[in-house]
């Protein structure tokens, strides 16, 4: 367990008590406005595919998590607005019907200042209780998980704002004061030996852990690894370049069966937002030149897959990726480092074991999104936030430079589906060593 | 010719020269923007279907028009917004390629301010071009077309935005203010014969008359009427509440084939607005208790049909509408009497004559949208105005509460496909005559 | 009424008593079997796309009509299999529910040979009923309507199974001794002037007017032409070829906006049964070269009216083709014929008079399938007949190669929608006389 | 290795030489004619859903498999019918284009009966090189493969005509002389602890091992097994009887986010053949009543997982069941006992160990069909075999009533998409220990 430790040791004085959690609540929550600040009302207001949500209904939605669990867990609880229940709850049927997801769209009503409003009042209703100590451990563990919530959120405000601003045809930028840091040279990319036989991988279970983690990342348990290598960095624009060009996106028997029925049907030549030449890309920052040596991003799990084939190696599986990565502090370019896109790694990266495993892209595994052995879900309306969703989902690790920091951990499991690529994911190659 | 001539009496000092018409530009201008003022900017970007447009799109599109046919029209013109092109063009092929009509609902950019910028930009240009003097006929002859275009458009904002606000759970109003006035009792329905033999329908050809009309109400031309009688008003609230009990909406022989599977598939049990129990309706002021003496509204084809079938009775055809309306002056609930919802016929009508066929509903016809024996196309673009449409539509007569009064006349054919319910579409009774 | 008695002669004797009626219910349901003669009851059973029906259901659902509406009608009738009733029925709602259309393709039960068996118990309780002459006026206008429905349904067997094996990549044929004669050189289009003012068209009501007619073809009325002209032929396949070297699947303003649509997402480049470069066709003789000189055939709607606005004409409305036809002998090329797709016209054909009228392809007009006014739907059950498709449908007028001579008039209309291209459907143009 | 040789002890000759091989050849191939046997053409031809092929399918692509890759491997070997090539190839991108798969129903030609010639034409030919002694090793391995890929479709053969008869409102049996044994009382239901920790499954790979085994099923690797039970038997009708009447199907917490998703889009009420009061179900004998005590079975994943999680159970990873179905012999309910439907465990089963783990139903397993650590695909066009669809499945262990003894063994891993049910699919608890 020593190095899940470690990984969490990003964010050590979080989790110590009542004040620290109040501090780590009015944080997290300022970042949600943070992110929404440079758009209008109507950005806010777009659904670009049924996928993703406004970013007027992030700001809600995760509002709406901390009065639907934590405020209004209480007797005599006056709802904001009780027509609003319906409108922002999004999946946990067992607390009541919820408006249609494709159609979060069309809600112009209530207001984006309105919804703003909505923010100011919960928070202030969960400040008076922090101060009052109203909150008992099941309540604290609760906003934990709420503010760990919001933290998942705020990364989809981000790719769903992404892919809506593209959708519109003069491409305008989220932010246009994004920088963009480039290397001259691209590193060489190495293979790792990685470590073979029975391991330890997941996470204590979270509460009784005292480390917060998602129910699907316990409980921790042995697994073994095969004798195998991991790349030492992901792959490149360039790299996925080379791919291209050699015809990956014509050549069927480098990818899976709904992989190919998918670039046929959908008429992919690139990743999602590369132009059609393959020189620019559509960023946050609007539409710029692909830096060749940063990590490829937005790629769909089955472009990842065809790729590793056709380099003659293979995703890592996610017990492989997160050994690796449980001895290496939680460092790499995250949403705090304000870039909002993956960027080249540094020059001079150590040797010797793989790095930009954190930050810059989420890398596809091979692994699907399945229960540990020994799996439990949280109780009640909770238990529904992962377990259901483990079927046709691959995960993904790592964070990306839209995640933030003290977010992510070595046992952190995210997961989409195999056409998902609208995140920010790309990929890291492994191999079977002799 | 003389009724139409009448028919047009409503608006006599428009087109009698250029003052007028820059007088007439100003006002219908402005009136959109009094249409849009009570809509934030994220109620003007929402699409609700793929049917409908953002009020922000028909605000911009209006404008585009005028920029792309009359400004554009005179060589060195520099556009406001060259990428505008592609946005805000709408069904006219040959001016180039537009913006996909179902993803209207993703143009956050330009915003709203944006938007109404670009109409203060045109008009000013416009108003400047009056001034000068610089508009000869052809020029006066398209802002003139572009004015009713713009009118069709008002009342799509209408529509459009109606649908869109019904679609939030909340159901806001458009409008908090609009008043609904009531009769105590119904005015008994009667029948009154009409014409028989030839008579003359249809709009002599504009520009040629003087007299606006569009291409498709043209050529004036000689049609038989067979005997036959016609409602004394349109169908209302009441009486389609009868069809209903007795289950009309259950009852496959009163429909038509397509009619029949569209109720299956929708699982439409009344009128598109009304609540399930048939006790209420979305208005553009919010949902209100149903006025059962009102006209019923928000029918489609099928369902007009259908309720005509099951009275015993028909639609009645355009030449028999039109001949009717013909020797009628252009009078009647329209946008300008600001209901913005069908009221009850005024007790004590007068007699002998069908009254309300002008305003609150369009009535449905058995007839479909085609052409008039001799029918030219306006040349060049223009010429994508109507003729284009002419297949699987049926037409519509008389206007509506969401029309403006000097924008319709008796020849003016209105057309929808048969599904569509989201136009204030009602109808009146016909029959045929022993 | 003149003019439609002389189109009926050509089956002069056919409906002057029970005799006579006993001896046309075994020529038309032996025609039947000869045309599904040539198939395996694996060709009766294949079912192409959801508006074609198997040979199999065909012979089935004809022989049904007969069973249901006439033995059926009297009482303690036993049916030959009471299930069976449920999956003959084709769209008769108030009879019962029926087995899904698109799914006819599934029933490998009954087989073929117990669906002959059934029209042989079916013909033999008819023949018996016949003998003791138990038929009433009532049942032997049933049985007049049974056998022009099952005319109807042999030429669908035929355009049913045609496409039927076009599906299949070896393009078998329906029969390997079809001939196909042609022409050595092309008629010249010559326009024939057509009447104008108020003529009458229709057929007076059956069964009173004691010649046959379909509900849809009355009642007889007054209607007014234009001044008009009509090509004395129908398009040729070399002409058609000159639209498609123009670009015409390429200009979008030469299309209906729903055509256009159609040709975009259908990726139609010609004809439907024609190969990639025109120089071949399916037939039910199999792949053929096109004869130049031939009618073309296979067109939908749309490509009809493209056509005839890229010729500069339009196509004729029903009533001028009506008018022009009724005074001919219904002569052509007939299933009877027995070539079953359409031959270039004679050398020499009579001059002043548009010819090719009856036979070869059906053709386009510009009419939609509507009420004539007084239309009155047959009673009961068999009102499903027609009334119920009057929505959405073009008129097409004449026969084709795959008609029963007999079964055709000046006054017949038949209807498809306007994607429809599978019947043998061709087109007529015609123009406004100066 | 041993566990895994004892399983294949069932068929010992089969793989020793060529004599036994063409032996073996002779009695496939066989097989697969007294399975279509009982259909006519037209039964042969029906596709009842794209996920099912017609039989005549079947029997023609399994055919074509030894054309393609045994007798067309020899330079000059002249096909049967070139044409056919294109018909019959099913999923080998790399061996050219195919017929699209939902349209084989659609090939009335060749007729069956041509494809019955061309089996025996390659049959015969394949005899005369047996003879010669034409194959060598590669060629041998090749035709083994043949042979397993063709009892895979005789499989399908009888689960797709199942599927393709049920879909006839007649309810059609497939033969009617199957008989269906029934036991009077239930075994109860025991949970038998598994293995805990590392050990070994998979197969050696083929053809190196000398044993059959798909390329999927290699390398044998050690893997860990938690504590666990699972049960002694698959679950039974009467048990799932009891899920139904608890709610099971109404319940949304029981359910995968997709598998309720699927419920509520399909209706789904019970098993896919079950009638409406669960009372009857259909079965290749026709509509039977339900035994309470046989296996239940057309359950889909999500089904499965869902009666598991409502049990308090899990389902078995595919690693808990081949470790406890290795040391036993492939013995159970198989196609060659002719009752082609799960029947009651006789009763006096061994206590101690599961039962029923191989025929009757496959056993849905927790295991998504993924590569083994070290898997190798084969090469060239037969790689195409499994590994393409290793995403978005979940593996079966087993083997069902339809399965050919000889064809399964303890680490055959079969595989279907979440919703799929029309195969025989079940499922056995499993449980953590504690």
């Amino acid at each position: 367990m020593q190095t899940i430790r470690q990984a969490g040791a990003a964010a050590p004085a979080t989790f110590s008590g009542a004040d620290a959690l109040a501090a780590h609540y009015r944080s997290v929550r300022a970042r949600s406005r943070t992110l929404a600040a440079p758009l209008s009302a109507e950005d806010a207001i777009v659904q670009s595919m049924p996928d993703a949500s406004p970013s007027k209904w992030h700001l809600a939605h995760t509002t709406w998590f901390f009065e639907q669990f934590v405020l209004g867990a209480r007797p005599g609880y006056a709802p904001f607005d009780p027509d609003w229940h319906y409108l922002f709850n999004s999946y946990y049927n067992s607390v009541g019907p919820m408006h249609a997801r494709p159609k979060r769209g069309l809600l112009s009503r209530p207001a984006l200042a309105q919804v703003l409003a909505y923010r100011d009042a919960v928070d202030a209703r969960m400040a008076e209780a922090f101060e009052r100590g109203d909150f008992d451990d099941a309540m604290r563990q609760r906003i934990t998980l709420g503010l760990h919530h919001e933290q998942q959120h705020q990364e989809l405000l981000l790719t769903d704002i992404k892919h809506a601003l593209w959708s519109n045809p003069l491409k305008p930028a989220y932010r246009d004061d994004l920088s963009m840091p480039r290397q001259a040279s691209p590193e060489r990319l190495e293979w790792i030996a990685g470590s073979e036989g029975e391991v330890e991988i997941g996470a204590a279970p979270w509460p009784g852990s005292g480390q917060f983690a998602f129910d699907s990342e316990s409980p921790r348990h042995r697994t073994l690894l095969s004798p195998h290598a991991l790349a030492s960095r992901p792959v490149s624009n360039s790299e996925f370049h080379d791919f291209i060009a050699d015809g990956g996106y014509r050549t069927a028997t480098l990818w899976l069966s709904a992989g190919w029925a998918q670039v046929q049907a959908e008429g992919w030549r690139g990743p999602l937002y590369w132009d059609e030449d393959g020189a620019r890309e559509f960023t946050l920052g609007g539409m710029r030149q692909l830096d060749p040596h940063a990590p490829v991003v937005h790629l769909s799990y089955y472009e990842a897959d065809a790729f590793a084939r056709w380099a003659g190696a293979r995703l890592p599986t996610e017990a492989e990726w997160e050994h690796a990565a449980a001895g290496q502090p939680v460092r790499g370019n995250f949403v705090e480092d304000d870039y909002l896109h993956p960027v080249a790694p540094a020059e001079g990266a150590a040797k010797g074991a793989p790095h930009q495993l954190y930050g810059d892209v989420w890398e596809w595994t091979s692994s699907t999104y399945t229960a540990y052995p020994g799996f439990r879900e949280l109780p009640g309306a909770l238990g529904e936030y992962n377990g259901k969703f483990m079927c046709g989902q691959f995960v993904l690790r790592g964070g990306s430079c839209a995640t933030p920091r003290d977010h992510v951990r070595a046992s952190y499991r995210n997961f989409f589906t195999p056409p998902d690529r609208w995140q920010f994911s790309g990929l890291r190659l492994a191999k079977d060593a002799a």
